[in-house]
């Protein structure tokens, strides 16, 4: 296996996501914090205006920009655009990145705790999820390996191992300790792997790793002229992983009648209600619940 | 005692906080559920460029914007002091109003629950607030009667009476099913007392109620130039209306000491860790637990 030269962690790909950001401004200060004498770490703000502003983004969501056809378009020239083709000069480029791992933070207002999220099942992200969660009692581990690093069009998949944190509940423009503290500890300990990976010096680990894995993702009830007609069922509202049966309501028009799920698997819901998705109308994504074997 | 005869309700003064805005969706689709025999209800969108561009304002807090002499100034006049103009022309002039009442929906991202927030203390407001509080379990009540209406400068001090409905914890730019029935049924409440109000029919309600009062607002810890340097201690995030006495922790700075609350009185903070808070630092107010006699 290869090892792991030069890490990048990057905060603020949403600028109104704080936990990362305060985070930056710490390990700035004390970059000791995420030091280790195998590799070279770097810190990068992925999105500063956005900050400035208090949004999530000016133009469009940067961290849905990293798609290669997209990277390549020069006509794809608003800020956010401009500042992805920038990050892949400084961290990529994408398929040939100077940068072997990618930790990008982020904050979601649902209430997944820490989360891992990996966007590909091999032997470093698997050994990884399983060092991680032996570590943290509340960390969740999800794969979104749905298609290939070049079709993930996240921040992170600029190099050939990506990996998001993703820690709620806090509401955007908000810092919680609780959830700083998750992130803070969650990075610590992927930083920790990667050297002991680098080493050769992994410590035993399970045979598998309990997960979950991205199905699909669902809208909120609309109208016709695409609004919103309807809202989370209250009994799903801060039940992020936590099984969703075919027949349990999901959502609760407006007007007050219940809408049940029409699925034939057991589904676990996360992302729930998220706030960033205010102008697409995504209620929650919904995921199965898997065993993923630790390649080694 | 005079009687009401229109009652204004009020959503969206803050573009993001959602649930007002769907309220005011819903009651304008079934009005019959705001309206009662004795007084004419009608709905106002207070801010509604900012819930286009999902903010809470454009250019100031439209719900900072109604002292008389800024409402008299013609050299204020970007859009929100542009906005308080026309809405002290509308259901105003403050002073004189043809509004006898103002219902003003908020939600806030602290752990608030349904409070009802009172601008002063007369016979109207402790009757309603013994009233809501005898029907709705989980109902806060905060006197903010630290000054006189005409010195309040929020959006519902151009009545004579003027309240604010706040509730949380919602973030920013979500719908949470609990949070929006408890703001819908306390409106009720507040629309069947005056209602009784008016037709001399108020049921017997006890001698006092039991009320916060506020007293002052905390601030995060700065440095020189006025950035952060600490956040809301993870004991006191989400007490909202939970008492602090001195030497309780309060704040923890990002190097990681703590900040412990020196103050001579048991506090209740409230509006704790408010993302809205983000640019000027507030975090959170502090009240004093009272018991209001109910003037008859």
């Amino acid at each position: 296996m290869s090892t792991f030269n030069r890490v990048a962690i990057v905060g603020g790909t949403h600028g109104n996501e704080f936990s990362g950001i305060y985070l930056l401004k710490k390990w700035q200060e004390s970059p000791a914090l995420i030091s280790r004498p195998t590799f070279e770490t770097e810190t990068l703000f992925g999105n500063p205006n956005a900050f400035r502003d208090n949004k999530r983004y000016l133009d469009c969501d940067l961290n849905r920009q990293f798609i290669p056809a997209d990277l390549a378009n020069p006509e794809l020239g608003n800020y956010e655009q401009s500042r992805a083709k920038a990050i892949n000069l400084q961290l990529g480029p994408k398929g040939n990145a100077r940068t072997d791992l990618i930790i990008d933070l982020h904050n979601t207002t649902s209430n997944m705790g820490p989360t891992l999220i990996l966007l590909k099942n091999d032997a470093f992200n698997t050994q990884l999820a399983a060092y991680v969660a032996e570590r943290m009692d509340n960390a969740v581990i999800l794969f979104e390996d749905h298609c290939s690093m070049e079709e993930h069009y996240f921040l992170c998949s600029i190099a050939d191992q990506g990996i998001i944190i993703e820690v709620g509940p806090q509401p955007q423009s908000v810092i919680r300790q609780d959830v700083l503290e998750w992130m803070d500890d969650m990075t610590a300990h992927i930083l920790d792997f990667v050297e002991l990976f680098n080493k050769g010096e992994v410590p035993t680990l399970p045979e598998t790793v309990s997960a979950y894995r991205y199905v699909e993702t669902l809208k909120l009830p609309e109208n016709e002229q695409g609004e919103r007609i309807g809202m989370v069922h209250k009994n799903v509202q801060d039940a992020d992983f936590t099984p969703l049966r075919n027949g349990d309501p999901i959502f609760t028009k407006f007007d007050g009648t219940e809408v049940h799920w029409d699925g034939d698997y057991e589904a676990y819901p996360h992302f729930i209600n998220e706030a960033a998705y205010y102008d697409n109308n995504l209620a929650m994504s919904l995921g199965e619940k898997v065993d993923i074997p630790v390649i080694k």
